[in-house]
């Protein structure tokens, strides 16, 4: 008989519905049914192991040339763990957060590096409504915004570089904004957006960012990653921002309503 | 023989592997293999079906209580795609995307809101490197950010508001950045990020971005969605930005390095 002659009724009736559910339950990693999918995805932490920072700053830099920052920094990782682990990360939808390109779709607001990293931790680690083991997830995504902002960047140099081979300029951007960040490097540098210079050290941050991350990561998964969160602007100027009001605002800082 | 005697080996030779193959085949909505699941999930547009704005915009409203804004934009419109289609909606982790909450956690950038919208539409319809069908989730989800910036926000008013119940200040933020936003409206209102008016600003906020985002995915699935993206930043000033360098920069514009 050939495989497209049975149905599925008579299979079962032949082998019996528990030996097709051993079947099931005993292929393991090639299947998952959905209700193990979902227990995969919505359970907290996922999986993880240790990764070489160096190795995915590599592959978070070339990929920056196919997906953008945001998507470059989440499939370093990612694809690392698919193939170390395979699901939830296997199946987890990565060339999307391309959008998170320029400040989210080139809109210059939050970057992308950043915006991805803060998107791999929450998922990874899980939201921190998820329970106490939980809660380095939004901790080591808030705490990125803030090495962001003040490290000089980028700071991963890759192997072969695509610009910039001599040197390169680093600047502190003040700010988690994409705008800010890259208009502070144009201009120290003095190169326009389109030069393979700029390019290049975006795909650097990108680089830097995961590398920082997995450091992080590595860190929680020995148990020793131990900071809280270094900036509640709620409550510290009660209204959601960054640090430095005076970068934008100057002197001229409105007070929130109390 | 109970099920736990046979081993996986035996099964096969019992019913043959082809027939092992049809069982996972035809199970179907049950089971998804690796591989198909990897097709699911990555290959755009995924399924789509047409929503409700207004019940779309309800479920987001009360979300935002759990899961704040950008996680309460995505699952407003996830979870019925999950009840009507099933997968990929399904499995996808949405509760990690609590982290957009305060402009990507509390650090004031981008609205939740906003990312959220964006993240959603670029994971339904595709990254725009997936092909020309796939374009309109970036479409969608840049015009959202001008429509977000120019629209006196919020729009919605929910069936059953937790406050604000006779009447709400509705302010046009100039701006997709939830800090500009949130304080724009703080200070028309007089009211403190803490207290139960600005949660309810918010979580409508979150409602009307849902409503609109929508609205824009039925049209799409329509095929009637004909916009363009409407603000090409890199284009108009050579940096990525919002359209209003005045909002911030005042008369003090720098220009970008040619």
């Amino acid at each position: 008989m050939s495989h497209n002659t049975f149905s599925r009724r008579e299979l079962i009736t032949a082998t019996g519905a528990a030996a097709i559910g051993a079947v099931l339950a005993q292929v393991g990693g090639g299947i998952v049914s959905n209700a193990e999918a979902k227990v995969e995805t919505g359970k907290w932490p996922w999986p993880y192991e240790k990764l070489d920072p160096a190795k995915t700053a590599e592959l978070a830099y070339n990929e920056w040339y196919r997906v953008f920052c945001g998507a470059a920094v989440i499939s370093s990782i990612f694809s690392q763990l698919a193939e170390k682990i395979g699901e939830p990360y296997k199946s987890f939808p990565v060339d999307p957060f391309i959008v998170l390109e320029g400040g989210m779709a080139g809109w210059g607001t939050i970057c992308g590096s950043a915006a991805g990293a803060n998107i791999a931790s929450n998922l990874i680690i899980g939201p921190r409504i998820a329970g106490p083991e939980c809660e380095h997830g939004h901790t080591i995504g808030s705490n990125i915004m803030k090495w962001y902002s003040e490290t000089d960047l980028p700071v991963y140099v890759p192997k072969n570089p695509k610009a910039n081979k001599e040197k390169i300029v680093r600047t502190a951007s003040s700010s988690p904004l994409c705008h800010i960040s890259v208009g502070r490097w144009m201009e120290a540098a003095n190169k326009p957006l389109g030069s393979p210079e700029r390019k290049d050290r975006c795909a650097r941050v990108a680089a830097s960012t995961a590398y920082k991350l997995v450091e992080d990561l590595n860190a929680w998964k020995d148990g020793k990653y131990k900071e809280t969160v270094g900036w509640v602007a709620a409550k510290s100027v009660g209204i959601t921002g960054q640090q430095n009001c005076t970068d934008c605002h100057g002197s001229n800082i409105p007070t929130a309503p109390k």
